[in-house]
């Protein structure tokens, strides 16, 4: 590890290395950890608005600039993901000139073998990590989580090891709620410095706020799970005022929460939840923040935007995927090829209702309906994200996963891991409709592999069809009957070998059906015989 | 009527009426009909190229400068629709000096009872005409009509009299068919001068073409309906060469088209149909040519796209409506107001398959289900065109519909009118989804208007309950059964008065049932008492 130490007046700085994040066992740098560099630089003025401060990294053509932030107590601080192995240079740019021409070099080292790289969009409709492994969203809701207690925490990131969920929903500033202003929950952090609405200086961001959420981002790298952040929301009950901020701090609150968490290779930027609740912002506002994420993130990490009753665009140039509340999508799986037909993007059914007993109705799904909302999205090309909305208690005290974390007690969960299960062993590049104007129901490759959901429909028998795109006559199917409530697949003790029909279906050529039980929530496997 | 002559080298000019357009018993002009001016000017070089000709028109504060056109034979035309009665003055401006500053005036009176002014946007979901009528679109689909025989156009016409359609799509230009190369029903006239892909001359249009079209439009206005005209197609299957003109041309050819059409107040400009299917087109291109459509029509006339397998992103400024070929949104009342909310502007799903008996499956709908499509559209707040693609012989030959009008044998059309009438008696602003993320079936207008439909659920009873938005205690209404199939109306014999069941529903005070027939196509209509 590199460390210099001048004083007075001289630079004094050092190269800190985060954690497991991007320290090899022989104290290089991981492709895909982080590269912290670390400088005094002066504390006069007012430095988060005073210093403007970045590098320049280079490897062979490979040329990144990231954004340095002040994290207090005099230290300026620039985070790297590098990309590639090999010996990195870099010189930082800065107006203070404590801070300016700064010149160091690191080398990086291959990834541990549970590090893929950040996610990217991948074959228009899906997602992949940098290095090629498939990603396939299974996303659950924990708004609160960073704000909770430590065993309260821990006890999140638990449950989180037992259950499916790659990617965690999460606010990087919390709701307004009672809890947080009084009594043992109370917060100690604040993302500006002061204490309440009356003495926020929103020219003063508040590190110590910030290395908590980082610390949450990062226990989830560690797990593999991604991090959808969350950076603004409307539940402010007028006692914060962090939803009515004016659009020049709202900007340099997205570049500051950019600089600081760019590096985490996890990370995902959702622009807001339920965005047209906060009223006085506009479409135009939310593009002119989308744009300083993409400005700022030199790893172009997903961006989106979550909807209350107002949609945004999600055909912008800057979204690169659709994060939709829009219960009614799921109901149906012949929605999501609709979605991905109008916006050509990754369609993430980001709020689909709760699994839970609350009197609000976004909270009341049971167990089937989660499940059943789950295939819906996935048999229609698209992704879902999961929340639990039961009264726990924890700690003492009742709470609901969606809110604080804790456990999961909800039936939903074991069959969304089922249908992951399935999915992940299904075609790598990800679930498509193979006929989406005719068949609602079959997800799939053409010619290789379908998944056909019969949802509600008691079907007690199917006759042996498949929409021809990509079949030719004497092609050979196996197939496997699902049942997605009690997670049991049974092969089909017959091989199928199809026939034209006419020219838009193709069946076995004995015309065989498939016994089915008669029951709701059966799906059918199908894949080719090679 | 104006007339002036003069002869050789200078202008012969002269104010041509259009027949029941325009003509009110005076003389004078109707408001939104044509006055059309017709000047003569130059026939060397080549004059749809070499003459830029246009108007100004003046009416106090009012001013329009619509584009003039050449006819043929020396004749140069400008169009105007008026949009206010009393004195109108216009000055010609032209690089041709016997074409510019010529200066006239005219008088603009009442329009007639049945003319109600060119449709718009309104209610952000919804059309009205400029009189303030409102205009619930139900259309149908007649692609070719204009290219058959006078026989079969007046058949066609005939048929339109007796049945419920107030929109018609049809082809500016025709497919390519052998049919129109040889034999009885041989084209005579093309868009371009010209006989065959050999020789025709893209720089020069084919007045007599379009006179054909625009009699046929004007036909369409005469009946009260709108003539949905489709500017480029597909359908040329390498013969013709009229889908792969070059840019400049088809730029030409929409200026050349909004010059003879627009003053037609009966007129909605659909870009194509399934424009994908054009493949050397890009969206971009459909933009140049919308936004050449925006700036050419001087009376914003409904402007939409009609899709293939890609999408046009209908969000973008020029589209005034989405014009949607996608079965499986009509086939749940639940998506259209998805695509509202997606698109913020009216949904017209203008190709749900046909009710026919083709061995294509896009000609396959028995009338229930093109009923069907048809309620789901309008429940969901969106709007439908029928087409029919019954085989039929008329005039000796086996033809359909929707290529060249006819008859229509179906059974939907007659239910259509029955939705219809349930429609215009409804109100007037249009119908809203009422619940839109967890109720799928009812549009209506909250707190007066409600209307549930059952579709194929075989419901036998229906407890009293309605989504509680714009409800208050002790409301009264009455309700009427619908027949969807049957088309009856029966008034149930019962005073609901309600009460609030929760935060989200109202119910009868009295937990009133209403006792449905248990059969499918069944719907609710409920109206408050004031």
């Amino acid at each position: 590890m590199e460390r210099y130490i001048k004083k007075y007046g001289l630079t004094v700085f050092s190269v800190l290395l985060l954690s497991c994040l991007c320290l090899a066992a022989d104290g290089n740098i991981e492709k895909w950890g982080i590269y912290e560099l670390s400088l005094f630089g002066p504390t006069t003025g007012n430095p988060f608005i005073d210093i403007q401060f970045g590098a320049v990294f280079k490897n062979g053509d490979r040329t990144f600039e990231p954004k340095g932030f002040y994290d207090g107590n005099g230290i300026f601080k620039i985070r790297f993901m590098p990309n590639a192995e090999g010996l990195w240079t870099w010189q930082t740019k800065s107006n203070c000139d404590a801070l300016n021409d700064k010149k160091g070099q690191f080398t990086c080292v291959a990834p541990s073998s549970d590090s893929h790289g950040p996610v990217r969009v991948r074959n228009q409709y899906h997602f992949g990590h940098e290095d090629g492994t498939p990603f396939f969203p299974f996303g659950t809701t924990l708004y609160e989580w960073p704000f909770q207690s430590e065993s309260l925490r821990c006890q999140t990131l638990e449950t989180l090891k037992k259950w499916p969920f790659n990617k965690v929903r999460m606010l990087l500033v919390p709701p307004y709620e009672s809890y947080y202003i009084e009594g043992p929950d109370k917060l100690i952090h604040f993302p500006f410095v002061g204490t309440s609405k009356e003495n926020w200086d929103f020219s003063r961001f508040n590190p110590e706020f910030f290395r908590n959420v980082e610390q949450c981002v990062e226990q989830l790298c560690q797990m593999g799970i991604e991090a959808d952040l969350i950076l603004f929301r409307p539940y402010d009950k007028g006692k914060w005022g962090f939803d009515t901020m004016d659009m020049a701090t709202n900007e340099r609150f997205v570049r500051y929460a950019v600089a600081r968490f760019a590096a985490y290779r996890n990370i995902w930027w959702s622009l807001a939840n339920e965005n047209s609740y906060i009223k006085q912002m506009m479409d135009s506002d939310w593009d002119r923040l989308f744009q300083a994420v993409q400005e700022s993130d030199p790893y172009a990490h997903p961006r989106s935007i979550h909807n209350a009753d107002r949609i945004y665009d999600y055909t912008k140039p800057w979204v690169t995927h659709v994060s939709l509340q829009y219960y009614m999508a799921v109901r149906w799986p012949g929605i999501s090829p609709l979605l991905r037909d109008i916006y050509k993007k990754p369609i993430v059914h980001d709020e689909i209702n709760y699994e839970g007993d609350m009197d609000r109705r976004w909270g009341q799904l049971t167990g089937q309906e989660m499940t059943y909302r789950f295939w819906n999205a996935y048999i229609g090309g698209a992704y879902a994200t999961h929340g639990e909305a039961l009264e726990e208690t924890a700690e003492g005290k009742v709470t609901r996963w969606i809110s604080k974390g804790g456990k999961l007690y909800g039936q939903s969960p074991e069959r969304i891991a089922f249908l992951k299960r399935i999915i992940e062993s299904g075609p790598q590049e990800g679930l498509d409709p193979v006929d989406q104007y005719y068949e609602s129901n079959i997800g799939g490759h053409c010619g290789t592999y379908y998944l056909i959901y019969f949802g509600k429909d008691p079907v007690s028998e199917w006759e042996f069809c498949l929409p021809q795109k990509g079949l030719e006559p004497e092609m050979r199917f196996h197939a496997d009957l699902i049942d997605t409530w009690d997670m049991t697949i049974t092969p089909v003790e017959q091989v199928f070998e199809i026939d034209k029909l006419n020219r838009y279906t193709y069946i076995d050529k004995k015309r065989a059906k498939i016994e089915m039980p008669g029951k709701p929530y059966m799906a059918l496997r199908i894949q080719r015989i090679e």
